[in-house]
């Protein structure tokens, strides 16, 4: 196996200690909560990663598309939830019926029209629906008290309805994680009030991120969805989620030129993504030293600056930066290094990269 | 050959009929005014994309990476410019030198330490180098001033100082075209004479992009290096350097979900990138309606605003988003769809993406 400081920058890597540690950690906490943990795999792609969440003892897959959902079918996962309101075309529609015959499928639908085009594209029996709810971020998902119109749709159209999933992406903000939570709750618990009273099926009540998830009110949720909980990056950091020392994958990159107090290193936006949310310090952070910021990025050029007057690295040493979010920057990836204390001990394939349709 | 409306959204489609448009008016532009066209094929990434370009005059092509430029040597290009200050370790080293041995091969180098790292990682001959400077980006490149002392430093080291590049940057900004022209210019004049003074080699003096390459000025200049012109994007239309209408790379996305002025397509940051100019309306635009913004991101998930009270789309229509940045969006994609009115030709794959290295 290789030593590290072989690899030409720049390249992902992934403690496997600390994913191992994160893993755990989440599982643990939904086992005491005793809710269902189907973590999305969007985050990683990587066949390797969700089999140590379901050994850990996840409930199943989340994805976000049909193409995600047929590579982890082919992969042997066997319980999988597209958390995406379908628009259900003919073509579609056949690949969704093929999946829900090869494993145990959940779709996501958040309107009269998707449920009836969903039904029209498939043949009915066995395609299982979760309807979307919006309980706040207000980008996709019907209001709570719109559900009942879909779910009975559904129904009627000849799905089997089981239940509603939201998501509180609202909860991605300074102390905003606290508030998301109480609102998802709110949100699925009306949802599955009216959705019983309509006699729609509620056995499933899904939410959860990784920002929410230890808030997560485990009397009304059956289930929750963390995704980047595996890895961490740099929002997970600023939004006070997690600590430095828990983030599992950085971008190494080589110092390639420097001035003053800051250098540049060659990973830019096609390596880390160029996400950045608007309370974000940068776009991303440097896992040697929590005092530098990514200050700016292009296709090539990560620059790194350091508070005045503090000493920054020489040129040709390796920096590990941290995404701001890392499910765009293992999109970006063809495989992941994977180290055990500074050795390379295996590489993962981002099986799922690029899968979007 | 297969009409669009049957392609899976979301998919990234080149109008060929305005990509050779395109092609054709930067190579007259650069002829007009006797200067040389290295296009950036970042951009595009495409072997046939890259054939047009040198089919229509151009006098070779600049990458940003080894990986870039082992890919396009492959593929059969003589003539490559790695715009880029290269920190070389003993395997790029290796690298470099195979690859002056099959092409022309000219690299960036920005510093006495980058020179000197080059020179003895590689064996000296043959490899050409011109030095980067800064002309108001600060981003990489030395001051002007300071740029004989690296040429002299690359060249007693045994490495064959050829000129200077600079790349104009700080023309990304409304109104700043002409500035950070001019400032190209006059960075690559004193530049010249410091190199002549100092004994080095300055047949080449390369600057350009694509919101400057109008304004370049011809009389100091060699060569030029744009790279978006051939798809043009969003911060081509929202800074004037083109139009609607010359924009010949979009994302097919479909209506997913819905709600009073917006909707929301199945095209999100995984496929157009998640760039954003501080002075850019949004995350894009959509080709179909000129009132029409991509007003929020997520992985699959693209938020489009209409103006309040204007019609929207219905669920399931296929809008085509424009990219903020093309180069991110191209880098996120396997294949381009090639249409010629409405109907696919071709598919190019994006023999580059990810080549990072």
């Amino acid at each position: 196996m290789n030593l590290l400081e072989d690899l030409v920058t720049p390249y992902l890597v992934v403690d496997i200690d600390v994913l191992d540690r994160n893993v755990q950690a989440m599982s643990t906490l939904a086992r005491e909560r005793s809710i269902g943990l189907r973590p999305h795999v969007k985050t990683h792609k990587c066949r390797e990663v969700a089999r140590r969440q379901v050994a850990a003892g996840a409930t199943g897959i989340t994805v976000a598309t049909i193409s995600e959902a047929e590579i982890f079918a082919e992969a042997g996962f066997t319980e999988i939830l597209i958390a995406y309101p379908l628009w259900t075309t003919r073509s579609r529609g056949a690949r969704l019926q093929a999946l829900s015959e090869r494993c145990s499928l959940l779709v996501g639908v958040d309107s009269v029209e998707g449920a009836e085009a969903m039904a029209r594209s498939t043949r009915h029996e066995g395609l299982s629906v979760l309807v979307e709810v919006d309980c706040g971020q207000h980008r996709t998902g019907v209001a709570p008290d719109a559900v009942a119109s879909v779910a009975v749709s559904a129904q009627s159209a000849g799905l089997v309805v089981r239940g509603a999933f939201t998501y509180p992406g609202h909860g991605y903000g300074p102390r905003m994680a606290a508030v998301a939570a109480a609102d998802e709750a709110r949100a699925l618990e009306i949802a599955a009030e009216l959705m019983q009273e309509s006699g729609a099926g509620v056995d499933i009540l899904s939410g959860g991120s990784t920002p929410t998830a230890a808030l997560t009110h485990g009397g009304v949720l059956t289930d929750i969805r963390p995704g980047v909980y595996v890895f961490c990056d740099a929002q997970q950091v600023e939004l006070g989620t997690c600590a430095f020392d828990d983030v599992a994958l950085t971008a190494a990159a080589t110092v390639v030129s420097k001035a003053a107090n800051r250098v540049v290193v060659d990973a830019g936006s096609k390596v880390l993504g160029a996400d950045r949310q608007p309370w974000a310090s940068g776009f991303g952070r440097v896992s040697e030293d929590e005092e530098a910021k990514v200050i700016g990025l292009s296709e090539h050029h990560g620059i790194v600056e350091w508070p005045e007057g503090s000493p920054t690295p020489e040129l040709g040493a390796v920096l590990h930066l941290i995404p701001n979010h890392v499910c765009t920057a293992v999109n970006l990836a063809d495989e992941l290094i994977v180290s055990e204390r500074g050795v390379e001990v295996d590489r993962w394939l981002v099986i799922a990269r690029g899968a979007n349709g």
